[in-house]
């Protein structure tokens, strides 16, 4: 099976020492073959190898549409399908992804012993990280869905809802506008807002405190992910001068965005504006990450990543201040590499905005 | 760390001939520590030794609380984390739970070359299939949750909502009534009621359709998953029929519960119902599995399992009869063995209901 991302995948490889690959993420087989299921406790899995065999390992009880070129192994749960796994893996080192569960690797070592597996992952994570332009074009989809999206329900946090409900109304939304399936949104209300990893629960919004939506969701498989931090009735002098840093750092943090500059530049940049302000310790994560089939995927946008930035790449940038115990501010927008600079995905207003 | 549950997975352990363990499916380690986390992509894995060892990986950009016994080893991204993963086991043959992904597999193997990995998920999976007094407890709970809810959505079937919409309306049932996390739910209207894994999408209910409720959660952990088929407005002779043969080999399932007999014989007791009533090539599934802290865990409810029944196992019964491209009935229900028989744990009735 020869497309332009398997050889690209494969050639990857190459360079990598390997020469044959199993590819167990259900968003990478999708990435490879257009078609992709959660398997839940059973093996999914594609096989490739340099000569182009390609054979896709699949219980006969979920749906895969035949492709040319393409080997589908059925197999009944009463199966070895782990024997039919090492009856095809050839000589030679082999690439597993990361994604791979001990539940089919380790009967794999003990059929094929001697076999010299290593992590193969970084060659589909590499060709994942360039977007092509029907890729592109399914993202601007999607960030428009939350543009939209988070002007619908911004309005709504007068209501009185809780947390867990007001992010109900994100799915339902994100639903009605064409997401994929509901995904855990990530509201936070008043002290909350300065845990950048809290879950929504049963929180009500209070007038002056801060409400934090980071909304996200797969549309036609590709996601969306941005945050706007909005105020309720009123705003404390402090609220304002946080929020007015943490938008400066975005806006600097998506300026710095062209290609062949070290990524660790766009991080740079968003964290000088917060540190120059006197919030450097506030600032406790990375600017952002890469983001297209998954919501999180290569490549990194923070001090330790060593990648240059190249047309194609899509990633968040997303710099907030967490002021414990108080309130915090995140602003958050996805960017795509174009040849020459950067095209923002996310349109809807940046300016601080206090809900009546 | 000597917990009744470490020392009866350990003991275990070591009748499989291994005498240490990596643990990192987050069900497992709630049930041996009482807290877990999904990590997402980073490692959280609890490693248990014969002599009482009890290490657990975990970064400390999440929270875990501190455990008499119990050393927590915290990192963070930037640490050769499975350096000191690698550091910390012993020779001699290591079980890996089939949870553990290749990401963090293939590196302990190039680090401790020559140390035997062999899947010890069982252990862990077997002590876990007995639930004592409080888990018992908290899945009486959950069904109760669940045969209300059910009570309530059934009736809102003439509203003219899509499948997913009552998903929704499910999930926001749950979460009132105290479910942990929105799951997604199995509502299957008209034609799509004979696929028993069809995905809930934007289909409505016509009268004289079934409409398939298969609703399940978490409570305090512990999962509830029911199913009752109802119809609306009008049923024909042949929705009775096989809804009544359904609904008789859900009965005969649960009557053939006691501690002592192989578990397949709850299966061939469903299962003869539908084949008697010669429908048997349309029951395309098997009878039930086992639950508890997940969905779907060991006990296997079907022909092919070898186990007997034992006090403390809680599985579904769940017979079905899909007819393509007409509609399907499932009738199920859980149950937990007692020291002389069966009780169970859903009591919402299952007589045909046609709702008006």
């Amino acid at each position: 099976m020869k497309t332009a991302r398997i050889e690209r995948v494969m050639d990857r490889l190459a360079s990598m020492g390997m020469g044959q690959l199993i590819v167990s993420d259900p968003d990478s087989l999708y990435y490879l073959l257009g078609h992709s299921y959660d398997p839940g406790e059973r093996l999914l899995a594609l096989y490739l190898n340099a000569e182009g065999k390609a054979v896709l390992f699949h219980n006969h009880m979920f749906h895969f549409p035949e492709q040319p070129g393409l080997t589908i192994a059925y197999y009944d749960d009463v199966d070895d399908y782990m024997g039919l796994v090492a009856g095809t893996v050839q000589p030679g080192p082999l690439g597993v992804d990361k994604f791979l569960r001990a539940k089919f690797l380790v009967p794999l070592l003990e059929k094929r012993p001697g076999l010299s597996v290593r992590l193969g992952s970084a060659a589909v994570d590499w060709a994942r990280k360039y977007k092509d332009a029907e890729e592109l074009e399914r993202m601007r989809r999607a960030s428009q869905i939350n543009d939209q999206t988070v002007g619908e329900v911004i309005r709504q946090i007068g209501e009185g809802l809780t947390e867990q409900e007001m992010a109900d109304r994100v799915c339902g939304v994100h639903m009605r506008l064409g997401a994929d399936t509901r995904v855990e949104q990530l509201v936070c209300f008043g002290v909350n807002t300065a845990e950048p990893h809290h879950v929504s629960g049963r929180t009500r919004l209070h007038p002056g405190e801060a409400a934090v939506f980071d909304i996200y969701a797969p549309v036609d498989h590709y996601f969306c992910d941005m945050t706007r931090t909005v105020f309720w009735k009123d705003v404390t002098e402090e609220q304002r001068r946080v929020y007015e840093i943490v938008k400066a750092a975005n806006a600097a943090g998506v300026a710095a965005v062209r290609p062949g500059i070290p990524l660790r530049e766009v991080d740079r940049a968003a964290r000088d504006v917060i540190e120059q302000a006197g919030y450097g310790e506030y600032f406790t994560h990375r600017t952002g990450h890469g983001i297209g089939l998954a919501l999180h995927e290569p490549p990194d946008v923070s001090q330790t990543t060593e990648e240059i930035i190249e047309p194609g790449m899509t990633f968040s940038v997303e710099p907030g201040i967490y002021l414990p115990g108080k309130f915090g501010v995140r602003v958050e927008d996805l960017v795509a590499v174009t040849e020459d600079g950067v095209e923002l995905l996310n349109h809807f207003d940046r300016d601080l905005i206090v809900v009546d």
